[in-house]
């Protein structure tokens, strides 16, 4: 039997958890989820992760969780590592909570054997499962990221996790950027589509941003524009100061347009004033969807490239 | 007979260079430099460095320069560690020199045996230094900078050196500040003496600003804050993209005020968004001006410390 993660994925919309293989493959059919959101209260996450934790380890089937030896979470951030806390920023509530602790809890009242649980940053899961399957695994110093409803990510330096003091290292999305906002507010989707709002785009979501983008809508064209802008700007720091040999970036925004990694990779080269940061190189991420849980999972199936 | 290091030291004014034994301090008597500048020339620096080797390897006595086991070189920024080639900002006709080489043939000249020489850039060499004697040692992610004619500085990770993919890590002077302008156009001495000007003072030099500010002159003291304010906002920036434990901040200009480095980390405070960026401290350089050839020392010498 090979060796399994229960990898448990906590995001501002929603908690998921599925089985990941030692080849850092989902398990087919072992996927489960439940609503989170800006409300959410430990009691009711408490409860969801009881939920999904119970449908994946006995959806496996009769004895298939004896593979699991190992529980990895990603978690939306901050964290601190050291508590198993969070303190996640869009869910309040939330701050302070064990999550680590919690998520022990839970599978050990489904019946199961105690193994090691690890927690980590949902942008430090994405840049383990990038280097693991994606599109960084080649790279000396990388950064995986989204643009989403967020902006985060992680560094990879040497095929090992950089996590920084506390866990967080990756949070690019709180940088700031222009007009002394953070790149989050300035670039995410939600960022972009409220932008082009305000210039009289009658839309609301980054899916109808890029039909209408597409369909030469100057406008939403602008506000794709402009999130790869600022962006890239940030990579251009961040290539000086973290001296990174690759950017991948991923997440549902990073589809708004076919050109927006050439967008951003063109803005980063116009920002860069040194030969060795305009050298960075950016790439579309190499993971569908699952980036995060198959991050979780190399929490504790890749032990040695997670440096937390 | 202890270990000694042969540590040489290029900077925009100067080349220095002194023998640092295992202690990790300059051994007295032992120092040699020559002027540099902006139209310094690789003939004119080869020449140079022939002339500091010499002085330094042959003042240490008959017999002394045996117990130098390696040569460890640390440069303005940037470089190319894996080629062992410089292209520093502030001397552009040296931009692709192959100091290492160059040095290595200056310590043969003086007919010294075969050793180990190691590039690293300026800002690294700091960092090394600070963690080896200085502010830092305890830190597990740190960033040592100075603020002087420019601004740069190194990142020390669980006590190692982090070079980043081609040596240059930590040089924060190059991201961007405010009205697009790099960091170093914002806040170092010179661009803070600059603004002073242009708002009606008179003086034209950082001491002159200090002195100035001290005695209640409100320009030159604005000035003093407008760097704090703009190298605190860079760190909180930093410290949500890196997660560092602590800041050791040191250089000329970082002496301006008595309280310049309280006004950095007040800065830093008020622009970190996250908690764990909020708590990233700041304190004073543990160093005197001897941290740069200390820590090119360390590149031979603690080259368990020197990742690159």
């Amino acid at each position: 039997m090979t060796d399994l993660a229960l990898a448990v994925d906590l995001g501002g919309t929603k908690v998921e958890a599925a089985l990941v293989d030692s080849a850092g493959a989902v398990v087919p059919g072992s996927r489960a989820r439940r609503p989170t959101g800006p409300g959410a209260t430990p009691d009711l996450l408490q409860g969801a992760l009881i939920q999904v934790v119970r449908t994946v380890l006995s959806g496996a089937g009769a004895g298939a969780g004896d593979g699991v030896v190992g529980v990895g979470i990603g978690s939306a951030g901050p964290i601190d590592h050291a508590a198993g806390t969070i303190a996640p920023v869009n869910m309040p509530k939330l701050h302070g909570m064990p999550l680590r602790d919690v998520v022990a809890d839970a599978v050990a009242r489904v019946g199961h054997r105690e193994v090691p649980v690890c927690l980590g940053h949902d942008g430090g899961c994405l840049a383990l499962a990038e280097s693991w399957v994606g599109a960084t695994r080649d790279a000396r110093v990388s950064l995986a990221f989204v643009v989403s409803t967020g902006i985060g990510g992680g560094f990879l330096v040497d095929g090992r996790l950089f996590a920084g003091t506390t866990g967080n290292a990756g949070h690019l999305g709180q940088m700031h950027s222009d007009d002394g906002l953070s790149l989050e507010r300035v670039a995410s989707g939600p960022a972009s589509v409220e932008w082009a709002q305000k210039q009289g785009w009658a839309g609301t979501t980054g899916e109808e941003l890029a039909a209408a983008a597409a369909s030469g809508h100057s406008v939403a064209r602008a506000a794709i524009e402009r999130s790869a802008r600022a962006i890239g700007r940030a990579l251009a720091d961040i290539a000086a100061l973290v001296d990174v040999e690759l950017f991948a970036v991923g997440g549902g925004f990073s589809h708004v347009a076919d050109d927006y990694v050439d967008l951003i990779g063109a803005a980063l080269r116009e920002a860069a004033a040194l030969d060795y940061a305009r050298a960075a190189r950016i790439v579309r991420s190499g993971l569908g969807g699952d980036g995060p849980l198959i991050g979780a999972a190399a929490l504790v199936l890749r032990r040695e490239t997670a440096a937390v």
